[in-house]
């Protein structure tokens, strides 16, 4: 039965990341500043279009247009914000499909209410990592530690599972083992090296990922970012086979998406649904 | 008689190429955030002096000591128009050269006529891909996909010429081949592979890097930029022997632009006078 | 005896990276938008937890929650200047070290008051070139080319130590060798390669990681700079060993630095008290 099913998601995640070779869906980031470069990489390495575009003066016109929005707080200022939530609006409005990577969200109780009041935009997707995502769900100033997790991702299922059902998206949570869940499914990203946490904004590029997979297919959202998750993870584990270190795992890995083959993508991918 | 032409344009590139090592100009970039990291370190390789200064409350104390200005649209926002308007004022009132790069110019009504009012301060050279060329040209509101052309750069020669006789800028066309016009000569510029399309912000990079070659060749800008187009693809094209992939294409290109000598140069360099 | 000196220094660097490694120090980075990757990946390679936050509306809130504070103004602006003197408000009250790059502090009026009144806030350590540190001696608009030194480091051994008198706060020199003083002793480093000063953001970097070994060790903050110019210029040394360029010499660093060990680390720290 389980491995019955491990032979559905092979074929599903290579599906999946050749509509976006296909397709090019054009895809807005308002992302911050340390991550924009491995954001626009992973895109245009998996074959998407990536667009920097976060100014309030260009969003009526601009985010129309796109397949997906993709916002992220990492480097979160007042004058941003607004332009943050207007293009969640205008995403929203036009039927795109939108994702949020609350990065920190623990860190300042500004950030923890901007990321609660995006969510009441009605996101997609949101992914981050366990503390984020237990922050968002218990909706109390905690304290993350930096960007990274400092609690293991099996620890935020519950959390994940009630903050889907208050927000209406799936959610994502990245850790040791990747969980998505709507609520009610949760399944399982297994791929991945534990390194790549060792460079800067891998959880914001997949999340920018995430969004391209949801781009192409929105109706199957828990799908799309369990592809996502567990594509990003293989290049990673084959970035990791020719890697001496996180500078060169972050070159091997955006490589190694922009390669991927199908036999590659449907033996690797490890999805379990539980 | 075209073989006799080109024999003239490697020696002419390798000129250019070592006067940016000799006198190693200092260039102000008031670029986007995604491509900051790319841009200062493609000038770096050449031997330029990358300053990425943009506020207004410096501008008029630093523009008028750099040797050349270059400015970018990619990130914009109406914070950041005010300090690029001011540079590029103080820029021809002291006679510098200055480099526009009209990123996704038809994105939004308020990107492009940011970009004309630009325009109008008289850069000396403008760069773009095809659908950013046309899209000013036409000067009204079109749509461009993200920042990639969708546009053959063949069919913007007439677009780029239009711009270069209203605007008295040099204006290159970047695509499968670049051209370089003045509106009235066209010069071709047939080096780099295609992979570098793959790699964020190199045409950022390389709009930067016409910017350093203008600083050291003012009176000729449309020569100097046609050898600033063609190093940057001759090390693109040394970096593609070496790459697995886009990441490792962005790599070795920079090492190559900084290693280039002079039989490379001048053996590899593919400029076409029509 | 420089000998004996010698062999103190090496196990003192080892001592502090380790202690980095272990503790993980979270360093709130407000830095410049050019260096952001690099500095946020250096701190990673080294153990730290990098977190770039700095807006006004969340400094008060995760300040008090960091072991160090970094501030960098190379790509300042009027609207981000209130919240790098905020921040470090907050760190002096709550006796968190905290470093300062003065980068470029000459390029204009704004920028040398901006570093003047940074430093009037009490940085427990400044790092710059040696034209930056002189124009900071001199308090005076003098200019700087670009963010390169264009003065030798040891010229600026006598600013640095009337910098550190004046201000209370270590001084740390770059150039062909680092100097560090506290107005007082003065110690030499002496590690690293010419080519690291032709990869951006370096000196940003190297700033950071001062912050992170201070952080571990705050009250020898003479002895946890010089440990940390110490090992991220033996980093360089050995990445040079594999580099081709600047480009993969930068990658090479930063898997160098993740990878260092006790035997390396102690053998090739070359640090020397004058």
């Amino acid at each position: 039965m389980e491995a019955e099913k491990q032979r559905e998601w092979g074929p599903k995640a290579w599906a999946h990341l050749s509509s976006v070779r296909n397709q090019s869906p054009l895809i807005q980031c308002i992302t911050n500043f340390v991550s924009m470069d491995l954001t626009a990489n992973t895109l245009l390495s998996a074959g998407a279009s990536p667009a920097m575009l976060h100014s309030p003066n260009e969003t009526p016109d601009f985010t129309p247009q796109v397949h997906a929005l993709y916002i992220n707080v990492g480097t979160l200022s007042d004058n941003w914000l607004p332009a943050m939530k207007l293009a969640a609006e205008i995403a929203s409005k036009f039927k795109k499909p939108w994702v949020l990577d609350p990065v920190a969200t623990g860190a300042s109780g500004f950030r923890l209410q901007a990321c609660l009041d995006l969510i009441s935009l009605k996101p997609t997707v949101i992914r981050g990592n366990a503390s984020e995502i237990i922050a968002l769900a218990n909706a109390s100033v905690g304290f993350t530690k930096g960007v990274d997790s400092s609690h293991d991702s099996t620890d935020a299922v519950e959390a994940a599972k009630s903050l889907a059902n208050s927000s209406g998206a799936v959610v994502a949570v990245s850790g040791a083992v990747d969980f998505v869940t709507d609520g009610n499914r949760v399944v399982g990203a297994r791929n991945g090296v534990p390194m790549m946490q060792k460079i800067t904004a891998t959880g914001c590029a997949v999340t920018a990922l995430i969004a391209a997979f949801v781009a192409i297919d929105p109706l199957q959202a828990l799908e799309a970012t369990a592809s996502a998750l567990a594509v990003f993870g293989v290049a990673g584990e084959i970035g990791m086979e020719m890697a001496r270190g996180p500078a060169s795992l972050r070159m091997h890995l955006i490589d190694s998406l922009h390669g991927l083959d199908q036999t590659t993508v449907i033996s690797r991918v490890k999805i379990t649904t539980s």
